[in-house]
């Protein structure tokens, strides 16, 4: 085993071999080469066919054996049955990194999945880094190099900018890549892993963030094979401040069956990948449109400073479609203060000068007019987000020079203010509103989502060094790789901070009398027994218990009836805790999911689980900010903060308790396979939070 | 008063006088009849204007009075302070209907306000038929009439087509009609109705739905007037199988607010309107984008037969993400039959055969092989609808001919099926396609969602004529209209066929020992009095109430408690009734909303609806199955289907209740303001439902 080289050969060769280069520039081994030639790739570029001199008027060579010098990347577009014996060759040279175009491998059969690990193999021994196979490669638009044959590059190159694309899907990557040049949007790194035999997406991922001239990501996946990659490739994103819009397919059951027989990725839960994205501040895009406009927004958008917004409009209608819009993407549409108010309808006494501010089609007629609405607007609003509904008339035969001419004047001097526009007309129109540093959209609601994704971009990019120090320290313990008790269980986790009542576990032969006195009434009992884990169905739990002689004759009963239903289970005794009245029921859990780790589970009690499905996750560990936001998000919120006259509860200590748990479940990542604190009791605001039970079921009982 | 006119005049004229016509073509007065002058409209056209002998080129009129004939319809391009005089001579002359162009009116001042009126008057006592004002005219493409100036038809006119466009915003009509335009939609009529002062959004629905050449209406409101004729116009509209995608704004706080201070429309209820969408089938867009793409489906559509999705894809990733957004809009992505499974895996040996069916890379390269795979799955998959994601290939310079052709051959043979394309191409190629009859998007998500409308259009208008009769007679009752006790609104509402427990009511002197053992034990009391509505707060409530003795008791101690509680309050006795056992708690209530009437609300009782305000809507009267849907729709139903060893609950009384109380209200419209059954008990399956509690609050004491 070698170290493996770092991807900058992958993405940014110097020299460049391809094996199978063809005099057909529409062919596979045609096309990337007619592509290196015509980008202004500066270079080497090495056709390599035993059975030509030249390919496409360049010297050919017979191997890479033969090849002068040993190039940096290696684009392999040779069938799959050669396609082992060429890696080989390149991982013998010192080859930096190999493409592999060709399909045929795990996604197709037995004997192809073989073939992929044989690669693999090769990649691992020799450290170098292998992309696909059955993928369409890479781009790099700054130095053209165009690493790939798809098709799209036939009818232009892509302009380099601030927006990088990370597909597992080539045909997918390919048509963001398409729609993103249509856009005019530049692209800095493009590339598509295919079957991710060795360089997956996570990888790729992270090594595209840490460009600086990346502001913004879109990412296609149908699952990942290294979570923890993945999650660092995240973590280093929002470092960075990069945005990643993500296209994550499979959340549907058919779309899952449908994963799993295509490229054979790990998918996991969904739910897990979709709560990953939320934690990380990733924006999941339901379409692919959806995924442009954010894109688009991502890589014009200057920063952002804060979520008011100022609605400029020629007409009621949009303003206020604009207006809901904004409310649902979490924006605020503040209204224009009042003296500003009564000055613009002194200018126009039919408009309406709140906000959404509406100068009435009359604006069009009098554009000074319409420059002293807006000038007031972003001198006086207090605007983070400005955007004007424009409609057709930027693409008016009559006035769309003096309109655009207006609106350039109107914004000049306002440049901490983000500005946007609504309009339709022809692409060469909106260019030119976007030289001018208009971010520009036809769907007004595209616009104002893609706005609510900004706004949300910088919150979780300020999230950063924010992180506050743990309420305790986690100590490395051992959990016993066998069945627990539920008192064993809670000892266990009370160590790693968890709060529970006060408990004693009181064995057969004892009597309980002390230690009720001592614990206070009522009382709860329960069967302790690692055996047991359903108590109720033997007779193992009692409440209510009022004095000693019900706690004494409770336990006899207990006992003889555990004996007589479950003769075999072994009994510790039976536990003793106070009765814990008040406060809300919750559910908290860890489950450790195959791809992303330990996973925290949150949801309200009862009928909220189990019929409103009103649960929440985070990958482990996370601090106690990230835990309030998690509790925020479920649907019953509102009970926590207390409904039908009951106080508050008491959500930091439950914060905490998540925060304190979710450390401890990755400290001992692989040593269980879920903890259920089921339930847990939030008590009114300073009075904390109880387990009242824990379950924890180790690796070893489930693998 | 005279009767109205016909809408016919206003949509469909034999000639129309433009008042205020100018010999400048780009101007309010002008465009209009530069646009029927070029659009080919063979009715007579009258330019009004008294300073001029001639309007480009046409012989000018002085006077509507001077006109040769009475024209079906006048067009006035007047400023607001000219528009009364001119509505008069219109209405004085006998025209048919006048179009009120200028802004000025109702949505700017008082003063507006009170000429808005006078025109409203005129209209009422003549008979003439007015359109806006501020409202940007009709056109109808068929006849080549434009009643508009609308700037959006100095590029092109309209062909005509089955859509129609309802809009209250003329802005948002002609946007509407510019996108439809540009999809290549035809468009029948075009109507925007601006400040409503006569013909409103749901009249001109209303006859817009009655013509037959119309398949598909969008529309947009900020709120309707007159609820009833709306609902009638959307019955109307599901009657003739013609599917609406409406756009309300104005459903968040500021929209709401935005809309109070535009066009001053009685907004009402957000979520009363959306339920009134939903329960006549009507789609409701949430974003103009939306819009566009189910109306392009509606449109261009034949008929849809089912739910059952068949997807073809050349990449594994395009047909998964089209499998998930089918699984959220309601289709059916069922696999492929085994057999012709197993020939498409001999075919291609890569490709995955189930559902989405991915024929790989290869299919572009070998077009044939993609031909027999889409014949395979319209012939063999038993699917309603069929989904082909082509990416840029019909796009392709070297092989877009061959594969437009293939496709056509492909899928000749099957009518039934609707064919769907998913594919990225300039208009011209777009419109090929759509001439061989496929559906033409470029995102793959918005062509899924519109299929899903499409199906649920058709579910919606296969329910009409389905409804079931009554399951008992609602009588006519008078509701007092004075405040009632628990007791007397039980009486009244139990007469209407609502499902009470057996109850007594026993007067303070009475002794209730005979009551009690008749109605059994345990019992609950209530202390009887139109003056208390809330018992609980006075001692007027006790439960499990076990034998006489406790019933004695119970009574003189209660009306103690309500003597010193409550010394002025009427009290007629108590109630005893027995205690209701298990089931599941629901709450059922209606209340007459100011535009549509009286509206049922059904939830889930406790925190259901406190907590996550989950509750749903339907105007009345509606039957048993529309009742059953609206059980459906809330998120806590698996309640009522039975969670954690509960047995389902009776569904279908609850449902014969809702249906039951919904008549009852429509046939008492205007005489309660709302009434309250808090909680509907529903019982087990075959066990019934009943009401335990209920308040009627009469229409005087709110008003």
């Amino acid at each position: 085993m070698s170290t493996p080289h770092s991807l900058s050969s992958l993405f940014s060769p110097r020299s460049i071999a391809l094996v199978g280069a063809s005099d057909d520039p529409t062919r596979i081994g045609g096309r990337p080469l007619r592509y290196l030639r015509a980008s202004g790739y500066a270079g080497e570029v090495f056709p390599i066919n035993p059975n030509r001199d030249s390919v496409q008027g360049m010297p050919a060579y017979a191997s890479i054996a033969s090849l002068p010098q040993v190039p940096d990347v290696a684009l392999l577009a040779v069938p799959a049955a050669a396609t082992i014996e060429s890696i080989r060759a390149c991982a013998d040279r010192g080859v930096g990194a190999a493409i592999v175009f060709s399909a045929g491998f795990a996604e197709t059969s037995e004997e192809g999945k073989v073939m992929q690990q044989e690669i693999t193999s090769i990649a691992r021994e020799s450290g170098m880094r292998v992309l696909g196979p059955n993928c369409l490669g890479v781009f790099n638009a700054q130095t053209g190099y165009y690493g790939t044959f798809s098709a799209i590059f036939d009818s232009a190159f892509v302009q380099p900018g601030p927006l990088a694309i990370v597909s597992q899907s080539g045909a997918y990557g390919s048509h963001l890549a398409h729609l993103a040049r249509e856009r005019g949007l530049g692209i800095s790194h493009w590339v598509t892993t295919g079957n991710e035999c060795d360089v997956d997406v996570a990888e790729a991922l992270d090594w595209i963030v840490e460009q600086p001239q990346v502001k913004v990501v879109m990412a296609y996946a149908e699952g990942v094979r290294d979570g923890q990659r993945f999650l660092a490739a995240l973590d280093k994103a929002r470092r960075n401040q990069v945005a990643i819009v993500f296209m994550k397919v499979g959340r549907s059951q058919v779309g899952a069956q449908a994963v799993s027989s295509h490229t054979a990725a790990l998918a996991g839960s969904d739910a897990v990948f979709d709560a990953v994205l939320r934690q990380y501040g990733v924006y999941r895009a339901r379409t692919t449109a959806e995924q442009l406009d954010i894109a688009y927004a991502a890589s014009r958008a200057s920063s952002v400073s804060g979520n008011r917004l100022g609605i400029f409009t020629l007409s009621g209608g949009f303003g206020i479609q604009m207006a809901d819009d904004a409310e649902d993407a979490g924006l605020a549409v503040t209204a224009m203060p009042a003296s500003a108010q009564d000055e613009l309808k002194r200018l126009l006494p039919y408009a309406s000068p709140n906000n959404p501010v509406d100068a009435t089609a009359q604006a069009l007629t009098d554009l000074p007019l319409m420059s002293q609405f807006i000038r007031a607007m972003l001198d006086k609003g207090g605007y983070d987000l400005f955007a004007a509904i424009l409609g057709s008339g930027p693409a008016s035969p009559t006035f769309a020079d003096s309109l655009r001419q207006a609106m350039a004047e109107a914004t000049l001097d306002s440049p901490d203010c983000l500005k946007c526009l609504t309009l339709s007309a022809p692409a060469e129109i909106v260019r030119s509103y976007e030289a001018q540093g208009f971010l520009v959209y036809q769907d007004g609601s595209a616009l104002i989502n893609a706005l609510g994704a900004l706004v949300r971009f910088r919150a979780h990019f300020d999230q950063v060094g924010q992180t506050d120090p743990l309420p305790a320290a986690v100590p490395q313990l051992s959990i016993p790789q066998r069945a627990m008790s539920e008192h064993e269980a809670k000892s266990l986790l009370a160590r790693a901070g968890i709060p529970f009542p006060a408990e004693c576990l009181i064995a057969a032969d004892q009597d309980p009398g002390a230690a009720a006195r001592q614990l206070g009434f009522p009382l709860v009992m329960k069967i302790s027994s690692a055996d047991l884990p359903h108590k109720t169905e033997v007779g193992g739990v009692r409440l209510h218990l009022k004095d000693e002689d019900e706690v004494r004759q409770a336990m006899a009963r207990m006992l003889e009836s555990v004996r007589v239903k479950a003769p075999d289970a072994q009994i510790e005794g039976v536990t003793l805790a106070p009765m814990i009245g008040g406060g809300v029921e919750t559910i908290v859990g860890v489950f450790s999911d195959p791809t992303m780790g330990p996973v925290v589970m949150f949801g309200l009690g009862g009928v909220y689980v189990e019929v409103l499905k009103d649960v929440t996750f985070r990958v482990a560990p996370f601090d106690q900010q990230e835990a309030l936001r998690m509790i925020r998000e479920i649907r019953g919120f509102a009970m926590l903060e207390g409904v039908r006259g009951a106080p508050p509860a008491d959500i930091d200590a439950l914060a905490q308790l998540l925060a304190q748990l979710s450390h401890f479940a990755a400290a001992h990542a692989g040593q269980f396979d879920s903890i259920d604190l089921n339930p847990v009791v939030v008590l009114p605001r300073g009075e904390g939070v109880l387990a009242l039970d824990a379950l924890i079921v180790p690796a070893t009982l489930t693998a």
